[in-house]
């Protein structure tokens, strides 16, 4: 992020985990730190609230801010050993009970859905009556998509690097569909799939009703998806496709270096094996540029772009796209006898709010509320869950993939957590083996509040006791 | 239709087809049919200007209306031979064609859609201005749908003898959605369905893609699918699924009777075989009541209920439903899989338009001028094609099965309307077997024009040609 209050704020952040600053230690007056960094004051206020929004900072009344880091620094999450062997996928049960009971009555931390306080409502609204208003454009049947829509995401396209023409795109009922399409056109039942382990519960589901085994390669905690690993499954098995998510994966919110993009992309293009790139999170990295997909290393069209505006616009719009490469017949044939088009209004809506600037400007605010949102509730969850609990470390997104000491089951924390009226992810949920069984994903796009905060040290008290640690420790 | 002109005119219309007005004659005077009828002069009138839109009477200055029934009664197609064997489907070349040229530039006799004169766009966009402002509403992922639009669903069918909860409807992206669900739902790659002979291309794009074999059960013009041929394939047969458009099937727009309806959904019940209804054009019957789906006479839930929008509000909404009966849980999994849930604006849009009576009023509306411009255009086609062409004589929606003299190949009539500029469906898009190469399907939902009347001139040459006849004779 650009912001300067915001770099104030990340370099004292450091200081504190670096030990400059500790717990219960009063932050050096305002004065001192604007002369300090040299900057204004009220940069140092702004970078002081951020702090605070993040849960590093205290403020006491007349005593300044004090600092309120975790007492240790949590680790990030172990990488997992790659299974030995292709499995097939049952996603099913868990899956419908999670969003069956999705209710607003449970304190959302199971779906990777943002709380509506964290969508642009009111460009929504306006673009989408905009959008009504167009009459005629609302009726037809837009295959493969409304043209100005494709205009647009061409021209955003190529400005991250990949260089499409409109009729290069098709649109789709969000990003979940686009990966099932690119499967269905790439693969046959029975087929194996490279996936990553932690994978999001979207890609099981699409690997099962698909009718695919799974072959899942580990994700480092801060560099991303094995290469290693990846490069012996296509030497070991006759692998048809690789699911990626390479900006901030889902669960471990982890980005690949543009030179790991880079390898991935040859790795697979040399195997003959086509990458179906899930970019959903490429808009949401906390700092720095938006970052390049992987398509943008593509010179062979063996890369299936595939995205949505779901996790930054709205979820109701039911609005993605793809950018299927080389197989381009195949996906649009998919798409055309599946379900003709992607209504229409959506996309009118959208293209409404890309082309009066408003998305880009909603984006910095977005970014930078996910972001304190997520810290946030990584310190809450670092001071409730007991010592051998490691939490990811995000650099995109909103979730967060914490690891549990092993004997606890992520399974009875999400059973025990249900009757307290708190929704979690179990970690079975992320994997077709047992690999995670100790592990949860928790959703940290809400709000804080009281009964968020409540929540997590409910959560700490279950896991407490499941672990037979006593929360006072 | 219960309008008191309308009865007029298809009274008139009948005399005129039983020869007691001939072609040229002048019809009595308005003050003889009013007294004939006992009814007002107004209603002749507006019954006179009725049969001229229908291209039954021709008005010349001063001189009052003349009769314009094609020479000869042109009659209906005859019912095909069931074929002994399922086969595999390959609709794919054409299906994709047709709609990649589906412009603006050619005359749209080809994709059975709507000319936008003949949806309600002043509504629409009322509707969807009014979703558009429910803001917070129109954010979530609407899994199985908005409540509000199933409530409204769930009433709807009852008054058609269907009773549901709204819990037991899924919203969908079109009808095509809504079997594409049911079929990979109910079967397995390499199973045999049987559908109806001719059967319109999106049942066979969707046997082709989710790899399935048809068995073709012929439809008779009059009385629709052939009970009696289906007894025989389901013996003979491992048939998994049966796929009916029991109200004015496409292509051949006939209806069965209640009676024909309860037969079909006892023989496949008993036979233990799901039947998936496809009742898109239900709203459309030019008269009587809102004919009743098979469903209503469904008391055990073997019937999965399919429909939509697209042919009555608009297609660019993308909006359907399904009723899975026994089939739910299957169902749903396959929908939440596939892409979530459907968009919430269209969901609210039609859930405003059908609570405000706008619909129902519309259709009154639609019935009578769908029913008009397909009896214009199969009075125009029986005048501009040559002896021994057969027309279908459709109970509702708007399309015409053209049966041609069994030299002339529908393909190649395709290929030269397509040169001439204007798109036609070729028989052999609507079956997997060669019984319809001498057909075509006519799409009748455009405003009369000069350009739609010289385009049938044109087709009848063509037709004329290849049939070696002239069109003077």
């Amino acid at each position: 992020m650009g912001i300067l209050y915001n770099r104030v704020a990340d370099q004292l952040q450091s200081l504190i985990h670096e030990g400059v600053y500790r717990e219960g230690e009063r932050l050096p007056g305002v004065r001192v730190l604007s002369r300090q960094f040299g900057v204004s004051i009220s940069t140092v206020l702004q970078a002081h609230q951020t702090l605070e929004s993040r849960g590093y900072l205290e403020a006491r009344e007349r005593s300044g801010y004090f600092v309120r880091l975790p007492p240790r620094d949590t680790p990030v999450p172990s990488m997992a050993r790659p299974k030995a062997q292709p499995l097939p996928v049952s996603a099913r049960d868990m899956a419908l009970d999670l969003c069956s009971v999705e209710r607003k009555s449970l304190v959302p931390f199971g779906a990777a859905v943002p709380h509506p306080d964290f969508l642009p409502l009111r460009q929504i609204q306006q673009a989408s009556i905009w959008a009504a208003r167009q009459g005629l454009e609302t009726l037809d049947y837009a295959f493969p998509s409304k043209l100005v829509f494709r205009r647009l995401l061409a021209q955003r396209m190529t400005s991250l690097g990949v260089v499409v023409a409109p009729d290069d795109i098709i649109a789709t009922n969000g990003a979940q569909e686009a990966i099932i399409l690119a499967l269905r056109a790439l693969t046959r039942p029975g087929d194996i799939v490279a996936i990553e382990s932690p994978s999001f519960p979207g890609i099981l589901q699409s690997l099962e009703i698909v009718g695919l085994r799974a072959i899942e390669i580990p994700v480092h905690p801060t560099d991303g998806i094995s290469l290693e690993a990846l490069q012996v499954a296509l030497e070991q098995w006759p692998i048809k496709a690789c699911v990626v998510v390479p900006n901030h994966s889902n669960p471990m919110g982890v980005r690949l270096t543009d030179h790991r993009k880079q390898r991935l992309v040859n790795l697979l293009t040399d195997a003959g094996v086509p990458l179906i790139e899930d970019d959903i999170y490429g808009d949401l990295a906390y700092d720095g540029e938006r970052p390049r997909p992987a398509k943008a290393f593509d010179t062979s069209g063996n890369v299936i772009y595939c995205s949505s505006f779901s996790k930054t616009i709205s979820p109701g719009l039911r609005l993605g796209w793809v950018i299927p490469g080389r197989h381009f017949a195949d996906i649009s044939q998919q798409k055309y006898f599946s379900n003709l088009a992607t209504a229409s209004l959506p996309q009118l809506a959208v293209t409404r709010f890309l082309e009066q600037g408003g998305y880009d400007r909603y984006l910095r605010g977005a970014r930078q509320r996910y972001r304190d949102a997520t810290e946030r509730m990584r310190a809450a969850v670092a001071r409730a869950f007991p010592e051998g609990t490691a939490i990811s470390r995000p650099m995109g997104g909103f979730v967060l993939w914490v690891e549990l000491p092993r004997r606890v089951s992520g399974t009875e924390v999400f059973a025990q957590a249900r009757a307290a009226g708190i929704n979690v992810a179990p970690g079975k949920m992320f994997s077709t083996t047992d690999k995670y069984q100790h592990c949860l994903r928790l959703n940290c796009a809400n709000p804080w509040s009281d009964r968020i905060e409540t929540a997590i040290q409910r959560l700490g008290e279950i896991v407490h006791q499941l672990n037979g640690s006593s929360p006072g420790q």
